[in-house]
């Protein structure tokens, strides 16, 4: 038997190292692909990397192709599969180095190809200095222009994480930072006025925050970026930065016959299985919401991971399901922490939910506590039944990961009036004797409870 | 309408918050009695107080008397009930200043004594310098024996919560420590190998840690405490603290015939209530435990303002109830985190589950992350089921507060299978792509679905 996966990075090597956990080599030949020099590595990290926060990019590798190897894993790197035939089951390869081409086939296959960073039209270019940050190669590329090129402006283009995160990264390196942010808030993942509270922090970075403007084009001047043009001027920019969020890599799949679902992503049983024998994993799949219980396509490290382990395991003959996802993010801001889980207002409209929401000022240790700094909780709740639909948490610090236990809340259905009791941990170094989460609660409790006039 | 609350702290002032909230001056008249000169203070910074990691003691003063007035609310400090007639609705109280003795009539009673820390025989003594802390008073007169008499020695006898917080004050305050505990390991409340972690790091911050030591009596030289008397010799003390425990104050509810439970604490129903129209919270009380299904005695904080908050809603004429506990608890030592909920391995036992443990190592942020350290993460499950039983976190920073996802999976009943599919917030500086929750999750679930041979 023969196992092929095409991708290295978080789910495909995940499903890889799950399935030789239970079947040893005799039993299954493991082969993966990967069209880039890398594999196995933490893409969150990059933006880390780049702003010189962490070194890279060996540090973010988790796991070499040698590893991988001595696993009984073979690794094959700068290697493109370039076609999937089902019915013949064997995969179209192109060495990258070497110029080959041949087919190789499998008995099992993981899909788990990623995702690729939007491009607008207005961002096909080839000048030099436009990035994206998604493949340790790009980070690689882009640490190579600031330090060669040096240059004094950098422009963000999306005030996501990743835009927010680069954005901090160029001021650590010592530019001078626009960041671009179409929406009247950047963080739309959070709702507006949680957003407003990251874009004051954004602000007080010194970064130049430009929200409610569209960007329109890239202005280049002797094959470099000059300026990005908006509706609100062009702004000069010696390197450019576009994270505007990723798509799933699903061309070759879609080219197979493979589900695609109505995200794009590809569509699998909770198995992760996409077709008989084929699994697919990571940021090219699409993910059940638990809570919108709607298809959607949630890119991040820590589904991948999980999703290529569920492949893996299965592969392996065992049983293992992806139970979906509730939207829990975390992403850090020099000092600023924010958090969000479950749907924010504007998704929990959108999925039917008729909703509450409740918005303590608290801190994350005893008021008398050293390091006592004030933190703002958003509680969602659905109006007449209470239940918690999600949370949103901005901080300086102790803050982010307060989100697990509105996470598990929400995971679990609990209602804003249970939560009111729950037995959480209170030692005056760690949270007032009400934690924030409780506050919050109660205050959400009482719109609930109060009488609605329709 | 009259409300007497008997004892001016978190339980029984959050009882008279509650109940005046919801019902007016003219509704209601609400006195307060306390035997001490201070209300509504955080009795769990008294360590730090001790240790000058805070001031005090008007920074641990919530809210004064005065402030209380303001609200509508009368609190007589100095003011001693010495008894309760529930058929004549009176208490007689006891002004300790003036020394007169009075009666008032109650239409509502909350019995909201407290705590009071033991003190086996061998340490009855009249001899300075050892003390207890369980009062600001308490706090007061301890600092002043460490001002006044500059002791070289402290003894902290006990090894739970209160005994290594106030080792840590007597380090910070310079002094030579020795913590005795007559168990194996200290912090009893957790299992014995992550005791032992704990007990390393004790001793790492300087502490003489004693375990396996019974204390035997107390030496005192002209009316000063000299040295503490232990099976394993004496040692010396210029200043001794006793943390082993407290015991609920219910002598004058019992002389009134209000029930005792099980475990020596008053006993009440869901609602806090003890008899008709007479309602306890708080440390005098004891609690429903969730998991083991048994009556605790939980002195904490957080259980005393919330039982407080629901007697207050229920005298105010609406409707609450208090659901119990899990036992969670948290504490710091210097940078050392501890964290439990649920039931320990121990406890477990006791309440007739059969159990499997597993434990891991990871690290509280992305491995390459700057700032990145280990912590350990115990989980206790029920063998044949997989339901959550317990967790147990040991770490050093940004590791305590996440027991608070285990215990609302405890809350809500989680197998560690259902664990392993958690949606937690996953960024570099927060954890890494597994969080460490997410790999006990995963190795428990191995544990648990491992045949076993009976």
């Amino acid at each position: 038997m023969r196992l092929i996966v095409i991708g290295g990075d978080a789910a495909g090597m995940s499903a890889a190292a799950q399935a030789r956990r239970r079947r040893g080599p005799d039993d299954l030949e493991i082969l993966a692909f990967e069209m880039g020099r890398f594999v196995s590595y933490s893409a969150c990290g990059i933006p880390y990397w780049i702003g010189g926060l962490v070194d890279g990019p060996d540090a973010l590798i988790a796991r070499t192709p040698a590893a991988f190897r001595t696993a009984g894993i073979e690794v094959r790197t700068r290697h493109e599969v370039t076609g999937i035939d089902l019915d013949a089951r064997t995969v179209t390869v192109r060495d990258r180095d070497a110029g080959r081409t041949r087919h190789e086939g499998f008995d099992h296959l993981v899909y788990a190809t990623g995702a690729s960073p939007v491009r607008p039209s207005w961002a096909a270019t080839d000048a030099g200095g436009v990035f994206g940050v998604q493949t340790l190669e790009d980070g690689s590329a882009l640490r190579e222009w600031l330090d060669r090129e040096k240059p004094a402006d950098a422009v963000v283009i999306g005030g996501g994480y990743i835009g927010v995160e680069m954005a901090e990264a160029m001021i650590n390196r010592g530019l001078r930072v626009t960041l671009v942010e179409r929406a009247a808030q950047p963080m739309g993942t959070v709702d507006e006025d949680m957003g407003a509270l990251v874009a004051a922090s954004i602000r007080n970075l010194g970064i130049e925050l430009r929200t409610g403007v569209t960007v329109e084009g890239l202005e280049t001047a002797n094959g470099r970026i000059a300026a990005v043009a908006t509706d609100a001027g062009a702004i000069p920019a010696g390197v450019v930065v576009i994270g505007l969020g990723v798509r799933p890599n699903t061309a070759l799949a879609e080219a197979a016959g493979l589900p695609l679902g109505t995200t794009g992503g590809i569509r699998t049983d909770l198995r992760q299985r996409a077709a008989d024998g084929v699994w697919a994993a990571g940021d090219c799949t699409e993910v059940h919401h638990r809570i919108s219980r709607r298809a959607v396509h949630v890119p991040l490290g820590t589904h991948a991971n999980k999703q290529g382990r569920v492949a893996g395991i299965n592969i392996g003959g065992g049983y293992a399901t992806f139970p979906g996802v509730i939207g829990t993010a975390v992403t850090k801001l020099c000092d600023l922490e924010v958090a969000r889980t479950g749907l924010s207002s504007r998704e929990a409209a959108q999925a039917g939910f008729a909703t509450v929401t409740a918005t303590v000022e608290s801190t994350n240790r005893a008021g008398y506590f050293p390091g006592a700094v004030p933190m703002t909780v958003k509680v969602i709740a659905e109006r007449d039944t209470g239940v918690l639909l999600g949370a949103q948490i901005v901080g300086r610090t102790e803050a982010a990961k307060r989100i697990d236990a509105f996470a598990v809340a929400v995971w679990n259905g609990m209602t804003v009036s249970e939560m009111t009791g729950l037995d959480l941990g209170y030692a005056p170094p760690y949270a007032p004797v009400w934690d924030p989460i409780l506050i919050a609660a109660r205050k959400a409790e009482e719109v609930v409870t109060r009488p609605v006039i329709r």
